[in-house]
């Protein structure tokens, strides 16, 4: 099983983006420019942004629009969204804010997806979608090279008096991309319609 | 979105198991009974364990046998091959080798999906598949309790000459455990049908 995952992440790596070292990207351990502890989550979260661009990799416009039902959100909606959803937690942690007004236009119908997102983002070459993910994810990594361990115990108290810490709060970051990298795994084999 | 998380996350909580603690499902932190960096993965693994049992939470035989199409895998199946996953990196971390045949054929058509499993794994009831994640659950977590944060930096060597370490295999086991969870979640809308 090892070897399979191995193998496919490889094949990622083709179209990966240079930030990630091919190297140790099979390892969760200490990564240069970040303090310890913030360097495994690095590590999670640059391996689970490779298994995504290999899952939309080679994808066209008709492929990225796809909707499978009336309910479905596209593959290139659910990519904006794992941007969208990023941003909204840097404004959380490195800033102790939601997004601001200006913010949530430029996301719009990213933040919430349903009837809205499939009305309005359409028509993106995989191009549009890979770079706000990486323009996003450069300025995740900056702030997280200028915090540290300590950092990622500090907690905030949710509504109904749980701590949450931010090292949750980044580790749901990329939980969340990988809820909705299963989904995009998914649709991509419906989008393809069926053998030839 | 945090308070949205943290909501779905406590009516969840009524559901999942007592091995987690609900006043720090939301912390990645040390936890008593391990390593400190063991039990940030053991904080990781729990929380998305409980995300699991909330997607399935009331499904009845039924939806857990939906099939959405010919190539799809039912959420029974789903759930079943998360825990067979997880049986595998036990043999491969904890005892340094793959599953045995006796193992095989435990596990069956789980380890694989398909069209086999689309034939056998059906008709049981919800319970049957938790016992079965718990089951194996149990056997990670007494393991992992017993090893400390060296084992999880050592590492092994993939075929193509990739360091793997325990830390990245165990990462892997919740984020393919995340991975098709967003796929129950996905299926479990189209089970339960149209709206009445």
């Amino acid at each position: 099983m090892v070897a399979l995952v191995i193998a496919t992440r490889l094949h990622a790596l083709r179209n990966a983006t240079a930030r990630m070292s091919e190297k140790d990207l099979f390892l969760i351990a200490e990564l240069p420019g970040f303090t310890p502890q913030i360097g495994r989550l690095v590590s999670m979260l640059n391996y689970v942004r490779s298994t995504t661009l290999s899952a939309v990799a080679g994808l066209g416009v008709g492929e990225l629009d796809y909707l499978h039902d009336a309910q479905s959100n596209s593959i290139g909606t659910l990519l904006l969204h794992i941007a969208a959803a990023e941003a909204g937690y840097q404004a959380a942690t490195f800033y102790g804010r939601g997004l601001d007004e200006e913010e949530k236009q430029a996301w719009g119908a990213a933040l919430d997806l349903g009837e809205r997102a499939r009305r309005e983002i359409r028509g993106h070459e995989l191009d549009y979608y890979v770079n706000r993910l990486e323009h996003v994810r450069g300025k995740t990594l900056a702030e997280l090279g200028r915090r540290t361990d300590e950092w990622l115990d500090d907690w905030t108290s949710s509504g109904s008096g749980q701590k949450v810490n931010n090292y949750f709060k980044w580790f749901h970051v990329f939980g969340h991309e990988i809820n909705h990298r299963g989904q995009i795994r998914w649709l991509r084999v419906r989008a393809a319609g069926p053998p030839s």
